[in-house]
């Protein structure tokens, strides 16, 4: 076998077998392929598509490609949950407590921030004493007794992944569907879950700006997880504006415990409600969704979502007075720099690319993989879209432990667009004067 | 400038500018463009085209990539021409020595043989002592002096075309339109003269199939050449079965000297002679085409393009006598083997590309750049398209200096298709009964 014979078969608009894709991705994993061959193939693939099929088979040899998770020894029906990644996206802090405290068990890996949006394993580092890093038999026993354990991804896992995308994002070959849903698929599949959970963000703030793009990879991955034999349902909410107020960590931990507490934005809630329901319902604890979202909501209003939260922050070895007093044990900003409004009027959007951009510039997110973060750093958002404001008044504040950087402040303002009646804020897609759904719909396969 | 910035924008339907374009082939000769981006460039390309100002700029930037020859102290109009290259096509051969003869200019570099297809410097290299190195001065001296020389391409002629072909070659990127012209052109435009004559070859055993590519392939070619200010004409010639009834390199060289006596096949003087009236029409030797034409006719009739042959084969320092008795000359193949006909009828198709393999076997060419080649090899067609066959009848033989391999008899005799009646013989494009035209078109911008 040959890979330019593969390269040109794609070119011509032809579908590879899965044996010519388990020797692209062996040759890729073992360096026999060269670079530029798979780039060429990658671009190809960019412009012609793959089958079903394809999707499948790469995924598949991309799962084996390296470290294979086993958690039959957790009984039950292991549910995992991804997010495509979005800006104040705290909902895996909410919804795995409350679909563990209905008796999902939720084995979950996640990754750190990168560039505008964060990651849940800096969030929860936030936590002083919270260990991300837990050996093998340690996660399966918690997983088992408390529910859910969140742990960074195992450096051995789907290592396919990791060499084509360090290729793709140099090649202008990140956007293409097939690749973008093998590379999530793989690497779920690797983590042994029997049914995965799908948080397809949409909007400005999101990698699918559109809703029928959201909505392609989204059956892309059902697809897949239907082919592979694992039950996918896939939501899409809306990112056009950052998830909740906090955007950062710490801040992000705090919000999340007070949704948990029924005291956090209903947006962050209505998200974390629908995923935590789908979990349950993938897991086979309710008859139907009407009854998981019943029964999530009764685990929130009863506190038992509350309280997985605290057993799973001790089982990691965080400090559990944090589910009490979040600010006290939190990492605390010294810094704050305010944008105020600059007319009377009505917020008519607020880009969450750009919010999530001000955090980073405060240092709560990281520009390249190695730096450093600021735990405490974040954005504070008093005013979101559809809100009346009055010039002078506080629209949001930047957070840090550091004097904050005048570039985080200018493009926070940036972030926000005013109008002058709450009929401009319709134009930005909702209904003005009150919060719409974020959930734009739930695919099942 | 960063180079991913150039693939997405090619990536998504946009036109480079000049500068991007410079930057790019820059980036190739230096080695500072890493050769994954490269190919993932090429097969955005290969997708998206490119426009006439992107194809043009290509080509000047990798025209101006090496050496660039300067031509103008021989005076009068260069004409340099050009074959996309095929089988049996020793038009060159034919057609220089008759513009020459004319009064042209000719400076021509050749390349040497690959795959199915021979190469003018191979087949000058049967004639015992001729040299296709010359230095500088002894190559223009002797353009002036014969009227045209052809040598080898320089080494140092277009590093950027060298780099860009090999990495094309391996990732699936060379059948391109805008990568093929600037390919040739940047070649053609190095090498200095002032017009350009292009045969390009349509049909089996051509680079283009079908007469929709050819001609898209001129046409991008020609606007090239309007662009950067050089006279570009092309003819697009018949290529599905051989050009006369030598193929190899010895056995081409003898064909083309019996047509330059008016003793040779029809279709290599036809094509030679709309080739060499190109040459002179662009060297303003003739006020239009009938008189170029009537003019390279009367240099055939009257033995003076034969005498061009003489004085150039004797300049490049071959043995003149080649031109009385070429098959004393010349080397011999010592071993025959024949193809015959298996049942009556006639020759309804005779593919060109399945006797250059058959000739390449056989030891004519090379199926890699570093082969050697036995000069003596090749293949001499007594049958061609259209003409009756009685079973038993040799249709064919294969030459060399060794036995005969057996697959080179083998891949000739499935060059041939035979029919019951000369009608079946029209179901392969042409009329039956005699030969068609091989020229079907003359492009001159």
């Amino acid at each position: 076998m040959r890979m330019l014979d593969l390269i040109l078969k794609k070119r011509d608009g032809g579908a590879l077998t899965e044996g010519e894709i388990r020797f692209f991705v062996d040759g890729v994993v073992r360096g026999t392929i060269p670079d530029y061959q798979v780039s060429a193939f990658l671009m190809a693939v960019y412009f012609r598509g793959m089958t079903e099929a394809e999707v499948a088979a790469l995924t598949e040899a991309m799962r084996t490609s390296g470290e294979v998770l086993d958690l039959s020894v957790v009984p039950g029906v292991k549910v995992d949950k991804h997010s495509t990644g979005g800006v104040g996206d705290k909902t895996t802090l909410v919804a795995l407590p409350l679909a563990a405290a209905v008796g999902v068990k939720a084995p979950k890996m996640s990754g750190r921030g990168l560039g505008h949006t964060g990651g849940t394993i800096d969030k929860l580092e936030a936590i002083p004493g919270f260990r991300t890093a837990l050996d093998r038999e340690a996660f399966l026993r918690q997983v088992d007794a408390v529910g859910f354990a969140v742990v960074g991804q195992t450096e051995g896992l789907v290592p396919a992944d990791k060499a084509l995308y360090a290729l793709r994002d140099v090649t202008g070959t990140v956007d293409s569907i097939p690749l973008i849903a093998s590379s999530i698929m793989s690497k779920k599949l690797a983590a042994g879950a029997d049914a995965i959970v799908l948080d397809v963000k949409v909007g400005r703030g999101a990698f699918m700006p559109d809703e029928a793009s959201a909505r392609a990879l989204a059956e892309a991955m059902i697809a897949i997880g239907r082919r592979l034999g694992k039950r996918t349902h896939a939501i899409l909410t809306a990112m056009d504006e950052p998830l909740g107020r906090e955007v950062g960590n710490a801040n992000e931990v705090a919000e999340a415990i007070r949704v948990l507490r029924g005291e956090g934005p209903e947006d962050v809630e209505e998200v974390a409600v629908v995923v935590a329901a789908e979990m349950v319902l993938l897991a086979g604890l309710a008859p139907d969704r009407a009854a998981a979202v019943a029964a999530v909501r009764e685990a929130l209003a009863d506190g038992r979502g509350l309280g997985a939260f605290r057993a799973f922050v001790a089982a990691q070895g965080g400090d559990p007075a944090v589910v009490d007093a979040p600010e006290a044990v939190l990492p605390r900003p010294h810094h704050r720099a305010a944008v105020v409004a600059w007319a009377d009027g009505v917020v008519t959007a607020l880009d969450a690319r750009a919010v999530g951009e001000a955090a980073m510039r405060a240092g709560a997110g990281r520009a390249t993989k190695e730096a450093a973060i600021d735990l405490a750093a974040g954005v504070h958002l008093r005013k979101k879209t559809g809100e009346v404001v009055r010039r002078g008044e506080v629209l949001a504040d930047v957070l840090a432990s550091r004097p904050i950087p005048e570039d985080a402040v200018l493009r926070l303002r940036e972030a926000y667009a005013l109008g002058e009646t709450a009929e401009d804020a319709g134009l930005a897609g909702r209904a003005a004067g009150g919060p719409a759904s974020k959930v734009l719909a739930i695919l099942d396969g």
